[in-house]
């Protein structure tokens, strides 16, 4: 008797041990296939058993390892499909179950998304308790989105005076965005707006900058950053940055 | 010699072991001091340790926790102050941290917010990826806000076509919000737009509906409840509620 295949889309959280949950501890160790981006196969490699087939992906082939692990579990594995921070927030859980949405139903195997500290709560825990308040997490990416929705979306959240998390704020190839939102938020709200620069929170090299929005300096994030943006609510209360009631 | 204080506000998730993180464990089995809601404290029973001093406190009463923890931990005790979620959404870490910061420079105990899996994220999880692109927060309490605020925000992030995690959305003593909340964001999406109420995820008696904004019946949703609702780039794929990129 094979065992039923099984699909755990596992969230991480920011890498490393302290902020992982235990039930991603559990589908990790559980698995006999594990899938991943390498870096990220590299944070949670502690909670990986003897013995595991592990496939360590490339970056931008986020659909392929997700037809992979649907594959795999399909086939009857026991399956962990490894993503950064909460897997449903710009995470692997969209592309795997669209993928398995795609097969005919009885095809489909089980598939369950396991939660985690997605990267603007670990940020936010390091600056004090900036979202706090209502808050909206949006991408400045714009490899799927045009840069107009994203611009269109930039100005309702600023209108909206809620604190923002900024994910993907910036990388090589996506050098300008971040200039161009703060830009945006600025013709929205007060230059001295408390924001919060955080890179590699909760891993070696993390860094905590605490700027305004007059005074942010794009080239203070990278690929691996997280930018928080007050709102009205927003305030320093001594050293920590908080969103008050 | 004298430990020296520390405050961890630590988010426990959404209850029960499964989703609660490593760190937030640690916080709590270290502490000597364990201060927090009655019912959280049972949901993180099996993380407190033999000899500890256990506050339980009542509903209403989070400043007076806060302040006592900020107390005893300027004692010099280690002191874990028990948030339900994440610790910095809608929880205790901004009153800890106001309390903190009310003092004296000097007389500030050294405090950190140990980050958690927050309602929305949980919720998320079960339905499948609908806060898988942009997304907010946002609180229908209007026990500290003036309700006037609550709708310009609902109005603004309904434009934003981001999609929502609704926070408090119904209690016994704010029955209509909800309802009226659901009127104002189908004066601007469609009325097929997925809805989910997931009521105490990851605890006894979990229960997940998937409905539409203009079926979405309020008395589905209680004090437990956390309400999803979809953008313009949400849609079913199979059984699986997701927003695509």
């Amino acid at each position: 008797v094979t065992a039923p295949g099984l699909l755990s889309v596992v969230g991480i959280g920011p890498g490393g041990r302290a902020h992982r949950t235990h039930a991603a501890d559990e589908a990790l160790g559980a698995a006999n296939v594990v899938i991943g981006y390498g870096p990220y196969l590299d944070q949670c490699a502690d909670a990986l058993a003897a013995g595991q087939r592990v496939v360590r992906g490339e970056m931008g082939d986020e659909a392929g390892r997700a037809a992979r692990a649907v594959d795999e579990a399909r086939a009857g594995a026991r399956v962990a499909l490894v993503s950064s921070g909460d897997a449903g927030v710009y995470g692997m859980a969209t592309l795997a179950l669209e993928a398995a949405a795609a097969l005919p139903e009885g095809d489909r195997p089980r598939i369950e998304v396991v939660p985690g500290v997605t990267a603007a709560l670990a940020a936010a825990a390091l600056l004090g308790s900036p979202l706090g308040h209502d808050f909206a997490c949006l991408t400045l990416s714009d490899v799927r989105t045009p840069w107009a929705d994203v611009e269109r979306r930039l100005h309702a959240l600023a209108a909206a005076d809620v604190a923002l998390a900024l994910y993907n704020p910036r990388s090589r190839g996506r050098p300008w965005q971040l200039g161009r939102a703060r830009d945006i938020l600025a013709g929205h709200r007060p230059g001295g707006t408390p924001v919060g620069v955080v890179t590699d929170a909760g891993r070696a090299g993390q860094r905590v900058t605490l700027t305004t929005l007059a005074e942010l300096d794009p080239a203070l994030a990278g690929m691996t950053s997280l930018v928080l943006v007050g709102a009205s609510t927003s305030r320093m209360a001594g050293p920590w940055l908080v969103a008050a009631r």
